[in-house]
C-alpha cells in the first residue's frame, strides 16, 4: 500500500477520522494528559511501529470488539477473531485426514471431528474447513517454527465428506504467551497483565451459499480460559475433549498410547457475505 | 527506549490505558467499524510506523490540544507547540546578533526584536531565547537542508542584554507544507485538507525563576493563518512586520535593499515549572 487514499472510502473516512480525532482530543482534555505523557505515548507507538507490532497491539486490545460489533447478530456458530497466524496455500486434504506433522510431533494425538451444517439444519457436503493451531509447545509453524523444518505443520484445508462430516487427526494444542519481547509485551507487563492465550483450534469454514465462519474452539479446563489476553473466548466455543485409554481403541486407531477426541459442529448462516 | 515500563508511572498508566482502550472500543461500537475498516486502519498505522511518521501524525492532529490543556491557565505570552524541528546545541550568541546563514541566504532580511519580561512587568536581563525557523523557501536546516551545507542555518541561542532586550537579524520565513510524501500527507489528501503551515518564528524563552515559554510568532497576513494544518495559531501570537524601504535606513543597517522589522515582547510567568 502506498497511500491512505486507497485505504478508505469517502465520506466514511471523514466521518470516522473526524470523530476519532475529536474523541482523542476529548480524552486528552478529560484526563489532562501532560506533555510528558504525550511524549511517552509517542515514544511507545514509535517503538511499536519500528518493531512491526502494530497488528499485534491492535489484535490484542481491539480486534475482539470489532468481531463482536460485526458478528453478534448473525446466526450459527459464534465467530472469533482470526489472529495473526493464518496462512494461505495450505495443503488440501479430504476428510478423514491427518494434518501435516513432524515425525516426532510432541504431545497427545487429537481427533477433531464434527458436521458442517447450515442454520436451517441441513448438512453442507464438501464444506471447506481451513484449520490451523499451535503445537503442544504453543508454537505456530512458519512463525515460531521455521517453515523449512515443518512446512504447514498442524495446518490443512480439509474438505468435508458427502455428509458434511469432517475428521482431522491432529495433536492437542497448548496455551501460549503472545510475543513478549517487544513493546506490546512490555505494555502488558507494565499494566500488570499476563500475556497468555488459552489453548485453541482455529477454523475458517466455508461453503457456497453460506456466510464464511471465522472462529476458534477453546479447550475446556484451560487455566487461561477466563482471562484470554486477546479477549476472544465465547462460552459457546468452549468444548471438552474426551480422553481414550482403552488398549483396543488405541490399537484400532493405529496409535501407541492414549489419545483424545473432540466433537464440534460448525453451523453457517445462509447468505453470501464474507466474514473477513 | 526498550520497554513501556520506563515510559509510564503507575497507577496513572492503568488509568490512562484502561480508559483509552474503553474509549476506542466505544468508538468501534458506536460507528459499527467493519473488519475492512479495522484492517485499513491497521495498514495505515503500520505504514506510519514503518516510515517513521508517528511523531508527525500525532503532532499534526493532537499536539495543539495537549498544549491547550497544559498551558491555557498560565499567564504571560501564550504558548504554542514545539513541533519536530527544534535542535539542541545551537550556537550561543549575544544580542544584538545575526543568526547563522548562507552567503546567498534567499529572501528578505528581518530584524526580530523585543524585550523579555516577567508577568510582574520587570525586564529579565540575560534571558535566553532559543530561536529557529524555516527559510524563505520553507526549509528547516538539518531537516530539509543537509547539515553540512548550512550548519544551524537560521538557528541560534540568543542571550538578551542587561535590559532584557534582544535583537536578532534573520530572514523572513515562508509558509510551508508539512512532509506530504508519506502516509500522514496521504491521509490529509484523502480527507480533503491542505498541508500548509503559516509562516512563523519559533522561540523557547528561559530565565531562572520563571517558567519556560515555548511559543511561535506568526506573521500577520499569511494566507494560511486561519487554517494552520497543525492548529497552533493563537490570535495573541500573530504579529505584523514593518517594511523599511528608506535608503538611509537601509544604508545604516549595512544592507543593500529593503528589510523588515518585527517587534514582539516575551512575557514569562514567575515560577520554576518546565514547559516541555
Amino acid at each position: 500500500m502506498s497511500s491512505a487514499k486507497s485505504h478508505f472510502d469517502q465520506p466514511r473516512l471523514n466521518e470516522l477520522f473526524d470523530d476519532l480525532n475529536a474523541t482523542l482530543k476529548d480524552f486528552i482534555r478529560s484526563h489532562q494528559v501532560t506533555y510528558k505523557e504525550f511524549h511517552q505515548a509517542l515514544a511507545f507507538l514509535g517503538e511499536v511501529g519500528e518493531k512491526g507490532e502494530t497488528p499485534l497491539l491492535f489484535d490484542v486490545f481491539l480486534e475482539s470488539t470489532v468481531d463482536l460489533v460485526n458478528n453478534s447478530e448473525r446466526g450459527g456458530t459464534a465467530t472469533a477473531v482470526e489472529g495473526p497466524f493464518y496462512l494461505p496455500g495450505m495443503p488440501e486434504l479430504k476428510s478423514p485426514c491427518v494434518v501435516p506433522h513432524r515425525a516426532n510431533e510432541p504431545g497427545d494425538v487429537l481427533f477433531f471431528s464434527g458436521t458442517v451444517r447450515a442454520t436451517d439444519g441441513k448438512a453442507l457436503p464438501g464444506a471447506m474447513v481451513d484449520f490451523w493451531q499451535a503445537d503442544a509447545e504453543g508454537a505456530y509453524s512458519h512463525f515460531n517454527i521455521p517453515q523449512e523444518k515443518a512446512p504447514f505443520n498442524l495446518r490443512a484445508r480439509v474438505k468435508a465428506d458427502d455428509h458434511g462430516r469432517f475428521e482431522i487427526q491432529t495433536w492437542v494444542p497448548s496455551s501460549y504467551e503472545i510475543p513478549k519481547g517487544g513493546p506490546t509485551g512490555a505494555l502488558l507487563k507494565a499494566l500488570g497483565r499476563h500475556a497468555w492465550r488459552p489453548a485453541h483450534l482455529h477454523a475458517l469454514v466455508q461453503h457456497p451459499g453460506c456466510e464464511d465462519l471465522m472462529t476458534q474452539i477453546f479447550l475446556q479446563g484451560d487455566q487461561w480460559i477466563d482471562s484470554d489476553v486477546v479477549g476472544a473466548v465465547k462460552e459457546s466455543l468452549v468444548a471438552g475433549m474426551q480422553k481414550h485409554e482403552d488398549a483396543a481403541e488405541i490399537s484400532k486407531r493405529g496409535l501407541k498410547g492414549p489419545f483424545y477426541t473432540l466433537e464440534f459442529d460448525f453451523v453457517l448462516p445462509r447468505g453470501m457475505q464474507k466474514a473477513a
